[in-house]
C-alpha cells in the first residue's frame, strides 16, 4: 500500500507560499492540506487564487491549523522576527516544520527552535530550494571529481536584484522589525549556503565582512558582502544586494577544475538548468586559446526544484511517521551552519570589519 | 603613399615575446625588425623559431639594439624588475616603448619611466591585450548603456592558473628579484584593470587587501585578493592565483543589468569571442523562470586581441612620427591607475589588510 501523502498546511499567505504551494501539489509524497491567514477571507482568497484542491482547509488563525490533528506538517513563510515564536509552537502542536529563509534572526534563535523540534521529534528543514535541484547533485559530482576538479581553492558568489522605491519603503525585508536582516537574510543567506555547499559544509575559520554595506535609515542592510577563510588556504566572497540587477552568480575554482553557472539560485527555465565546467584546461601552443574548451552541461528537469524539496521534506517526515525513524539531522545542520556564518558577518559589520571566528 | 609600418624591435627572448613577435607581423601597420639577447645565438634561435621575415636582425645585446636607427620602438617583455632599467634606456635612445605588464615594481618606478618617455617625446603602452580586443568594445558599450545597463555597482574579477612544482620552484613570476610582484603582478593585475575599465577608469576611494594571501617562502604572493570601494558605493573584488585552475572570469552589475564572460584575458578561440548580457530581468509569474533570458554575444574577428593592440600602438607611434603628434596620455594613465592600485593592495597586506587610500 502506497504511504499517504504527508498533509501540509500554509501558515502565512506570503508571496513565496504561492510558489511552495504549487510544489506542495507537483511533489508526489505532499499534499495542501490548508491555509491559515489570521484574515480567514484572506486565507479562503489564497486557497482560491492558488487552485488549491477542495478538501484543504481555511484557517482564520495560525493556531488554528497549528491545533488541527488532520495536518502532519506546516509551512512557515512568515517573516524572520515571527519565526522563533511560531517555530517553536508548530513543533510544540507535533507538526514537522519547513520554514522559510533565514531561519531565525540570529543561531541562539535557531537553536531554541531546533531544541524544540527535537524535543518533540519532529523533522526541520529549511526552504532553499536549489540544493534540491538535480543539478545540484550533477554539479556537486564534479566537484568531489578529485581527478578533474582537485581540491576546492576558491568560491565566488554573488546574489543581487533590483528593487524598485516601493520595495526599498515598504517591502519586509527592509524592515528592521520584520526581515531585519535585510539583504544578508535574504540574499546573502544564499551566496553562503552556495560556499558551504562548493566546502563539503566545512565552516570556515573566520569570517570577515567587506567594507562598504549599505544600510538603510533604519540600520537594515541593503547589500554587502564578506570573504571566508579556511584553515588551508580556501578563501570564499560573497556579495548580496537589493540595489543591483538580478544577478545569480556562482563560481567554485579547485586545483584541476572550475565550475561556472549564472542562475544557481532560480534557474533560467524550469524545464531545464545548464551549468559549464572546465577541467584541466591550457593554451594552444602560442597561448590564442583554450584547449579543451569547457564543457556545458544540461540537466532535465522532471519536478522543478521546489517539488523536490518538498519531496525530500515529506519523505523524511513518511519515515518519522511510518516508521519510526528519528528526524534526520542533516538539514537543521546545514541551516545553522548557515546562520552561524550570517551572524559572523552581521559581528564582522560591528565590528569595524575585523575577521570573526567561527565557533560552532 | 601608405605609411612605412612601424619597425619594432623585441628586447628579450621571453615566452610571450612568441606571441606578440606573430602579433606585429599580423598588425598591418608593424614590422618584426629584429630581436635581442645577451646571448646572439639565444636571439638567432628565437627569429628562426618564430619565423622572423629574413631582414629581421639579430642583437647580441640589449643596448645593441636600442642603438640601431633602424628600429622605432621597442617591445620589452623583460622580467618587472629590469623594467625601470631598460624601459628609461629606450626612451632615452627615442625609441617607442610598448612594455610588459606589470609597468614597474612600484607607481614611483613607473612614474620615472613616462617621465623619461615624455621628455624624449616617445609613445609608451602596456601589453595588456584583452582592451584592444573588439569584444571590449562591444562590451563598453553595454555597460555604457544607461538604459539597459544603468549605473555601475558591483565588479568580480577573477584570474587563476594552476602552477606545477617546477613553475613554484622556478618560474620568474615566484623569484622576488624578478617578477617580484608574483601572482598579484601577473595575474591581478588583469583583475585591478578589468574592474577599473569597468569603471571607466574611476580610481577607487579604498583598497583593502583580503585576508589570507598566500605567499612563498621567499614572500612572494601565489594568491591574494581585494575589495575596491568608491564613493558611490560601487564596490569590486578580484581574486588572482597560481594556485588555482585556469579561470578567467569578469562580472559587472550595474542598476538595469549584467555582463557575464569566463575568458576575458584569453579568449577561448581566435576567430571568435562571446559575452552574456541580462538587461532588466525579472521572474515568470510564480518566480520558476527568468523573463527574459540572458542573450549570449559573439563577436568576430579579423585580427587577434595582441595584433590589435600591435596595431593601436604603431598607428600612435605613426602618428608621431609622421605628424608630428603628442605621444598619447590615455594608456599611460591607465597603466598607472592599474598599478597604483596593485600597490594599494600590496601595502594593505603590509598593513594587516586595513584599508588604503587612493590618492592619484
Amino acid at each position: 500500500m502506497a504511504d499517504l501523502p504527508i498533509r501540509i498546511g500554509i501558515v502565512g499567505c506570503a508571496e513565496i507560499a504561492r510558489k511552495v504551494s504549487r510544489a506542495i501539489h507537483l511533489a508526489p509524497n505532499a499534499t495542501v492540506a490548508g491555509v491559515a491567514s489570521r484574515s480567514v477571507e484572506k486565507a479562503a482568497n489564497f486557497a482560491k487564487a492558488n487552485g488549491f484542491p477542495p478538501e484543504a482547509k481555511i484557517y482564520g488563525s495560525y493556531e488554528s491549523l497549528l491545533d488541527d490533528p488532520d495536518i502532519d506538517a506546516v509551512y512557515l513563510p512568515l517573516p524572520t522576527s515571527l519565526h522563533h515564536k511560531w517555530a517553536i509552537l508548530t513543533a510544540e502542536k507535533k507538526k514537522h516544520l519547513l520554514m522559510e529563509k533565514p531561519v531565525a534572526l540570529n543561531v541562539a534563535q535557531f537553536d531554541d527552535i531546533v531544541k524544540a523540534c527535537e524535543e518533540n521529534g519532529v523533522q526541520i528543514m529549511d526552504g532553499t530550494m536549489w540544493v534540491h535541484h538535480p543539478r545540484t547533485q550533477k554539479m556537486k559530482e564534479f566537484l568531489n571529481n578529485k581527478e578533474l576538479f582537485g581540491q576546492l581553492k576558491s568560491v565566488n558568489s554573488c546574489f543581487s536584484f533590483y528593487s524598485d522605491p516601493d520595495f526599498l519603503k515598504n517591502d519586509i525585508r527592509v524592515k528592521p522589525d520584520l526581515d531585519g536582516l535585510g539583504a544578508l537574510g535574504d540574499a546573502g543567506w544564499y551566496g553562503i549556503r552556495s560556499i558551504l555547499w562548493a566546502a563539503d559544509y566545512e565552516l570556515p575559520k573566520t569570517v570577515a565582512a567587506l567594507r562598504g554595506p549599505v544600510l538603510n535609515e533604519a540600520g537594515v542592510i541593503l547589500a554587502c558582502g564578506a570573504s571566508l577563510h579556511w584553515e588551508d588556504d580556501k578563501v570564499a566572497t560573497f556579495h548580496c544586494s537589493f540595489l543591483a540587477n538580478l544577478t545569480m552568480n556562482l563560481t567554485a575554482i579547485g586545483t584541476f577544475g572550475t565550475l561556472n553557472l549564472t542562475d544557481f539560485i532560480i534557474p533560467y527555465q524550469e524545464h531545464e538548468a545548464s551549468y559549464t565546467t572546465s577541467a584541466k584546461p591550457g593554451f594552444n601552443e602560442l597561448v590564442t586559446g583554450w584547449v579543451p574548451l569547457p564543457s556545458e552541461h544540461t540537466v532535465n528537469v522532471s519536478l522543478p526544484q521546489e517539488a523536490c524539496m518538498v519531496r525530500e521534506f515529506a519523505s523524511l517526515v513518511q519515515n518519522i511517521k511510518k516508521n519510526g525513524a528519528q528526524p534526520d539531522k542533516k538539514w537543521p545542520t546545514i541551516s545553522r551552519k548557515t546562520q552561524l556564518v550570517l551572524d559572523a558577518v552581521i559581528q564582522s559589520i560591528k565590528n569595524g570589519f575585523e575577521p570573526v571566528e567561527i565557533v560552532s
